[in-house]
């Protein structure tokens, strides 16, 4: 069901639509669903539009949202609809039609199914002035009843997502019930934009996307690696700490251990085409999971190797449709801070609250606060979704349930959005600039068991099969983690993260020879430090560290040089600090090794 | 052209065929080409042989070896040799001769193709008692001249190296000059299979290979992880203070990238499959310089950025037929302590100095002392072999010498045996058990520059085309080095590498608690260290504890308790040793600090 503001923002979709027939009659119109705080609408121009066009679309529709147009339901037999939008001209509806027709499914993505109706023998059409759609509904009386709307980005896409299909317009509109929310949302947006992980990453050349390559792969260059390189090393530390150990495992598999594990063939559109070898067909990896199974399996396990917890910052592959593709959000190569916990019926309470513990550990060395939690849970009125273990349902609920409550934190239940094989744990965030997400899943399986034939030594000698699996990923996808902390900081990371820790800035050129020896002595202690040796002016030379976000910016001048104390300017204070040498080294050293 | 050892080697597989041949009539004959030390031929005996065959086939050897057969060599039309093996019941020879005439080429693998005649309208055989076979020769005169041999190994071989084919029986032949020498060879062996790096790896779980992931794709385990992940440390470690930067590329391109490279077409055959996605073809990176090209030109370099060493611990895939895989020692999917340096002509022999002078760093490290150099050259008889920049090829070749003299290190020099686009530097190794291999590579590029417009701007303010490229692996890959360092310390890792590096046994279940205390107080210190807390007498624990090659044992009873002196088991060493527990730390710390 449509939550109100999903149906004003979706009727305020048509409105813009409406006023885009008005003006461009010819135009014929795709899929335009709601999305967070507003709408999108697919639209081929024949020619594209300006950003200029985009004012008078708006203009337009707040003119039709005067004439207080009703929005008129119409149920009508699917081929009438077909004549209908054939009549019309609009050939993408037409092909919605025909493929709901002979499919029973439109086939295309999640988002856009929202926009299609379930029943195939009847559709519904919503008139909004001139403008015929086809469309589920629900919708407003009228046009009068949006509040406010602004249309903000024009973008291409892909006609259903694919690019050997045309390319249309995106259309991209916000809209709110009241002015206030929009102009803070507005504000949102802009701090958003400074905060955007793509022009952060290129500015501070943390990565790029190359053509050559392709999209959704990413090229970590060394900024971005050194970033990339200083989480794994956290993630490492802690979970040795938490007792995890850790494997490598190859990238593929033989299509055996995927029909095992029933990635094929229920998930294989999500995977990459299968590679025929001369022993047999080869698949990259989408998930880990298979893979540590087996290194469980392969040495008899006994009651006291559990909980055995198998870790791995392992690379997984999704073949995403290259128009989803965006930034570090959408990737088709993607890797993981992943573990799998192995444990007894009696262990899961513990093994829980253990990884509970661990991700707050995370988020308070990345200073994250907004979070809270969402236990989803089987639906009892809905048995055939779920593995047919009701013990183990209860069991296991109850006790995470009491793991939550015992922790003192915020969380909600949510009934039957429990995965097939067991319930789960999110995090959900709200991220700086407002976005909620989920970033870390902890997820209980009971089916591993079975379809891996898990098992272990229990303490009366005899072979147990009621090995339970957690798959947790407490940092999200490394690509996504990182795309958040770019924002999140806004690129101001703090210094143990920091590509550059300390840059040094020669005050002449007599200075260099000098700022290099400082250099090596730092760099000795395991420091990130660079010398400006540019022939340029100090201010110059000051302003580009600045620019840098370097946390250190360290003068070399001929006191510096004589031994005396430094002129350190601290990212983030105003006033340059003078501090010895060895209470420099001391402090950065500190920080580094206390994260902060 | 063959040895003298070489073509007895060869001989005497032909007079082992012979052997068989009497023995069994109906075998049919595959390919015998010499190996090292020996030779194998490979048979379809009907029905598999035993080991007790085995002998009576030496034996029958023999008995012939002493009739002084001659080696008789004839030349015939290729049709006519068809004719004979046909006669002959040959069918794996008549395959052989049809593939020659209709293809030229009998398309097999690189060793057995030397079996192979090159002149497709005549073939020549050669005739040793009754035994008739395809061979380009040379042979000995006469049986006799063999000097002795021993047929030591059965093994099923697929008839050229693919899985749908018949799997023939390979047996392999020891064949030496002099008594003594074989003698000499068989005492190695037995050493060789002491060392095994299958055997070792299974015993210490390091690493396996299961059906359902397929052949070549290592599982390394978490005591194989430790290994790997030691090494990797090692080597962020010294290249960060040899100034190398780090990145992570992903494991896939689109076709264009491997266009652009060159790996397509020319190197298709060792490439996984492509995969046909919605955009383009992918395929899997078969090497990481094509990335890693991509990263150097992603931004304008000036000449005072150069040196740029970038640096990847990169995982590869090969598509090695099945057949041939082998342990770690033929993987289809192997990692890389890869780095390409992109330098200016200026630099190239600093930076092959830097490069040979790591190496020998590393080397130390592991103990390596029995190497020397390889410089491969052009061949200015074959210049069509070569890129057309004889000026480079002057230089470079020049500089290496010079710098290989300088260092005053073992090397030797080979004329047309470079790669087309640049000479390079082989280290050849002589393992623990005698066998002769290259372990690392140091190659210069001439051609990297024209086929990725690598450019810099120089000292003048000009963009500069003259970037040439290091490649360089001073550890092979991961697989293979692995392998060669499980057999090199026959699994007795030094300290700082050992999966386990302290174990603590208490005496008697009472001292279980204490051992845990002990244990995690050493764990904190970033010790690998274990308790052994079974249910067994302290005898069996140490025993298992010596077995498992931990550096060190330390019984945990009252008195350690107490806080006396620790009794230590040093390994190698009989006796026990007394020492405080700060001692102990320090002791270790030490010697995972300077990797002894």
């Amino acid at each position: 069901m449509k939550t109100d503001i999903e149906m004003m923002r979706h009727s305020c979709a048509h409105l813009v639509a409406a006023a885009v027939y008005e003006l461009y009659p010819k135009a014929k119109f795709g899929v335009g669903p709601t999305v967070e705080n507003g709408f999108y609408y697919d639209i081929d121009f024949g020619t594209p539009i300006t950003e200029g066009d985009l004012q008078k679309i708006q203009d337009k529709a707040q003119e039709l949202q005067k004439q207080n147009l009703e929005f008129v339901r119409q149920e009508v037999k699917i081929d009438e609809a077909i004549d209908i939008f054939k009549k019309l001209g609009q050939d993408y509806k037409v092909e919605l039609l025909n493929d709901l027709k002979t499919k029973g499914t439109t086939k295309v993505k999640d988002e856009e199914l929202a926009q299609v109706v379930e029943n195939v023998d009847k559709v519904t059409l919503y008139q909004t002035g001139k403008f015929i759609d086809l469309c589920r509904g629900p919708h407003l009386r009228s046009t009068k009843d949006i509040g406010v709307f602004k249309l903000n980005k024009l973008a291409g896409a892909y006609w259903r997502g694919k690019s050997e299909n045309p390319q249309l317009t995106r259309i991209y509109g916000l809209c709110f019930a009241k002015q206030k929310e929009l102009d803070e949302y507005l504000a949102l947006l802009i701090e958003a934009e400074k905060r955007d992980h793509r022009k952060i990453g290129q500015e501070q050349e943390l990565f790029f996307i190359d053509d050559l390559v392709g999209k959704g792969l990413i090229m970590w260059q060394p900024n971005g690696t050194i970033i990339r390189n200083e989480i794994e090393k956290l993630a490492v530390e802690m979970e040795r700490k938490a007792g995890y150990v850790r494997v490598h495992t190859p990238h593929m598999a033989k299509e055996e251990l995927f029909l095992t594990s029933g990635h094929l063939p229920y998930y294989k559109d999500s995977m990459y085409p299968g590679m025929e070898m001369d022993d047999g067909t080869y698949y990259l990896k989408a998930m880990n999971c298979p893979h540590h199974h087996l290194i469980f399996r392969h040495n008899m396990r006994s009651y006291r190797d559990l909980p055995m917890r198998i870790a791995e910052y392992g690379t997984c592959f999704r073949n995403e449709l290259s128009g989803t593709l965006a930034g570090l959000l959408r990737v088709r190569c993607l890797t993981m801070n992943d573990a799998h916990i192995y444990c007894r019926k009696d262990q899961i309470k513990q093994e829980f609250r253990s990884v509970l513990e661990l991700m707050m550990n995370y988020f308070e060395i990345f200073g994250l606060k907004d979070y809270w939690f969402r236990l989803s849970k089987w639906g009892p009125d809905h048995l055939k979704k779920y593995i047919n273990e009701p013990k183990n349902w209860e069991y296991s609920e109850s006790v995470i349930r009491e793991v939550l409550q015992e922790m003192k934190v915020k969380f909600v239940e949510a009934e039957d959005e429990a995965a097939f094989y067991g319930p789960k744990v999110d995090v959900q965030f709200k991220s700086v600039i407002g976005r909620e997400e989920t970033m870390s899943t902890v997820q209980l399986d009971f089916a591993a068991k079975e379809r891996f034939a898990l098992k272990y030594i229990d303490d009366t000698g005899k072979e147990n099969n009621e090995v339970f699996v957690i798959h947790r990923a407490p940092l999200s996808t490394h690509e996504r983690f990182t795309a958040f902390l770019i924002e999140h900081y806004a690129g101001i990371w703090p210094v143990w993260m920091a590509p550059v820790q300390a840059m040094l800035v020669p005050v002449s050129e007599k200075h260099v020879e000098g700022a290099k020896k400082i250099k090596q002595e730092l760099f000795d202690l395991g420091l990130r430090v660079e010398s400006d040796e540019a022939d340029e002016t100090l201010g110059n030379k000051v302003r580009k560290a600045v620019q840098k976000k370097a946390p250190y910016i360290i003068v070399v001048g001929d006191k510096e040089l004589a031994g005396e104390d430094w002129m350190i300017r601290i990212r983030g204070i105003e006033k340059q600090e003078k501090m010895s040498k060895e209470k420099f080294i001391e402090r950065i050293s500190e920080e580094i090794k206390e994260r902060k």
